[in-house]
């Protein structure tokens, strides 16, 4: 099935989307337009950078333009908008941003990998110098920039999601006062509350002063630079000030051109990531997916998801029949000392999903607690009360215990119950572990009810 | 469903066994019989003890009898050893060892968790002193004496096992001069060879001195104490000599009693731990279980399938139906800087067990590449060729790594395929791991054949 493939948005899943089809297929001429400067970096990588640990930003980056076209035969125009799709003649409105001229490039297959936008809090004064966001290289480099040349401080992060928290911890390691202002009761609403309270003791022992239940409601600056953050009562002096207010499918593009969104505001697409639109696929953060445990449909934050996605539709544009089986939103991620993840659907998620979930917490250590170094390890369980099917867990310990998030992810995927939880035959020795892993432990803390 | 329970046997599965049959029903009366001078201690941290990371034998102890009693209301007597099973009368005849006086217990249920034995090399030296195995508390005890009387300048370590790596591993990092004799062509064989290869790499990176298809002839001393191994051509100066040739179940009690064995040399029970005598159950090392990916019966070796297969003993004793699925034998461990974890079948195993099996083997990072500090993982995964089912997984990487082995055991117990395996939805941030987890990369490369 050979004809030109046209890929909007050149990170995770527009790029892996863009090597799967090619490599399946060589006849396929693949081409794949960028907004930015960059296709084919680490996203996640790039707090790494922002902090210094990472030295280039090249470093973050898998294929340049050049590397591409070299090593996989696929062309990537930067700097490139579609501003527009024309669906009845398979074409593409673009504009090259450097030259601000327009063109039209034809395509066989259409894939939208558009991604998201960061929502900015709808306040006065998020427009003001030293106001910032992080979702892009550019972003990163800027954070960079501004981190060097010493507006680093007294930080103001508004909203601890995934990436208030990075920003709260890389930050305070390089000495700045951090006020992490959170409009919910709990930071990190990826897990519940009880474990929320675990980071927030973390902040707070790493000198991050932390509001939570608080919502920004101006920021203030002279000559254009912020300078300060109001929130109710409080008013706090800020000579930075990052957002991590939340993020939306980026739709616009694939909308206009007819491609209906579905309740969670994003592209829908089916499982293979074919749209309504003839030719026209969808993957990524821009597209709908689809809840594992809930069966809905859902918008996935994650990078994961995006590749993942992004290999189905790569394969399907290669004339393989491939089914995105949906997400899990499993996640990890490094607050100071402790690792948190979690996979599934949180109590509260599954609550309001209908379930009829309960959840169990223990305590445990991360290895045998007669070794020295034994440290704690934080392990939540949800399931169905009477079906007792597993439903989500999550995780706190230390350095990379968070990776046996993936047991739960696995098993969830399985759709084990407490009992085949409780059953696993999992790896056992005194420096790596328990006899029983704490999940089974949770899982009979939950047997017994 | 109250009465008298009997369990031979005060470690993993006995002491499960107990434990769990008292919790649930409190009105058994409950009685442990042991050997030896101590119940309910960590075989797994024998090595820590014996290298000083732990530093009283104490410290390995769950439970005393004293504690057992007061805490759990179960009564244990140690230093006893049950000589006869009498099934028609429901009686055992014991022989308390301290005052060498036969009597008689009845029962109306007993349970036999005489765990395994260490076989010895049929050479001639086995007696002398400073030839040791280690599998019981007292055999820890004792090494570390000789290790504290400085014997443990040359050692000769005979068979490159579970236990034989960990030895060699502590003797070596205490200053000895270690030689590893290995009568196969590999050490480990719980891996394939080309993972062993890896680990003996590590082997001779610190400086041991490794002999693979050597086959120790003769051990040779004066005054009774050892003094060197002869070894085909090679003769080798002893101070110590540590064997690790394998170990058998413990059947005698049972046999005797007319508990049928099974091919794999252990009693045989079915699923909840029943033997073919009335009101008899085995649990534990002594008993036969069932491979979860061949479904034949086996005798494993390790701890975690002993409780687990207890904790199914105890719930049966407690008046529940509860059946033990079957091991994928599961394990991990640490050789010097190397953490190496399997679970399933080996491609070795999975041929003789008449699959149409292949492996796939890469050798990835375990954790992003632009962070400093990775290092490298690598990953097997073994498959049928045909139904593209998994059958095993093996890895080695540092550090804690090694626990990613359970997704995998969580896979294998769900039936997974290679397709499966790549779609699991599973955490990642830079500094825990890679966009594409190494299995998953695996499975890839097996899908592309």
């Amino acid at each position: 099935m050979s004809g030109k493939v046209l890929v909007i948005g050149g990170n995770a899943a527009g790029m892996t989307a863009a090597g799967r089809a090619k490599r399946l297929d060589p006849s396929l001429q693949v081409t794949v337009l960028e907004l930015s400067h960059f296709i084919s970096y680490s996203i996640c990588g790039l707090p790494h950078y922002v902090f210094g640990e990472v030295e280039r930003h090249e470093d973050l980056i898998a294929f340049t333009p050049e590397k591409l076209k070299r090593e996989r035969g696929i062309e990537a125009l930067v700097r490139v908008m579609a501003t527009e799709i024309l669906p009845g003649r398979r074409r593409v409105v673009c504009r090259r941003l450097d030259e601000n001229r327009e063109s039209e490039l034809d395509y066989d297959r259409l894939v939208l990998a558009t991604g998201y936008l960061p929502e900015a809090p709808n306040v006065e004064g998020v427009e003001l110098e030293g106001v910032l966001t992080l979702s892009r290289l550019e972003d990163g480099i800027r954070l960079r920039q501004e981190v060097a040349a010493g507006s680093n401080r007294r930080v103001v992060v508004v909203g601890g999601g995934y990436v208030g928290l990075m920003m709260t911890h890389g930050l305070t390691k390089q000495g700045a006062q951090v006020t992490l202002l959170e409009r919910n009761r709990q930071v990190y609403s990826e897990v519940d509350e009880d474990m929320a309270r675990l980071i927030e003791r973390e902040l707070e022992r790493n000198g991050v002063r932390l509001f939570l239940s608080t919502r920004v409601e101006r920021l203030m600056g002279t000559d254009g630079r912020v300078q300060r953050v109001v929130a109710g009562e409080v008013e706090i002096p800020a000579d930075l000030v990052l957002l991590d207010v939340g993020i939306r499918p980026n739709t616009k593009l694939g909308a206009s051109a007819g491609i209906a969104c579905g309740t969670s505001g994003a592209l829908q697409a089916d499982a293979r990531g074919q749209t309504n639109l003839a030719g026209v696929y969808a993957a990524g953060n821009c597209a709908e997916t689809r809840n594992l445990i809930t069966g809905r449909p859902m918008f996935s934050k994650l990078g994961t998801t995006a590749a993942r996605q992004g290999r189905v539709v790569g394969e399907n544009l290669a004339g393989l029949r491939s089914a995105f089986p949906g997400t899990l939103e499993t996640s990890i991620e490094r607050v100071f000392n402790l690792c948190v993840a979690r996979t599934g659907l949180t109590l509260r998620q599954a609550l309001t999903a209908g379930f009829d979930a309960k959840g169990a917490l223990i305590s445990h250590t991360d290895r045998a607690g007669y070794l020295s170094g034994s440290r704690p390890l934080h392990v939540k369980i949800i399931f169905d009360k009477s079906s007792k099917k597993l439903l989500g867990g999550q995780l706190i310990g230390e350095d990379a215990a968070g990776k046996r998030i993936d047991t739960m992810a696995a098993a969830l995927t399985a759709g084990m119950g407490l009992e085949d939880l409780a059953r696993l035959d999992l790896a056992y020795a005194p420096p790596y572990g328990t006899l029983w892993d704490p999940f089974q432990i949770a899982a009979h803390a939950a047997m017994r009810g």
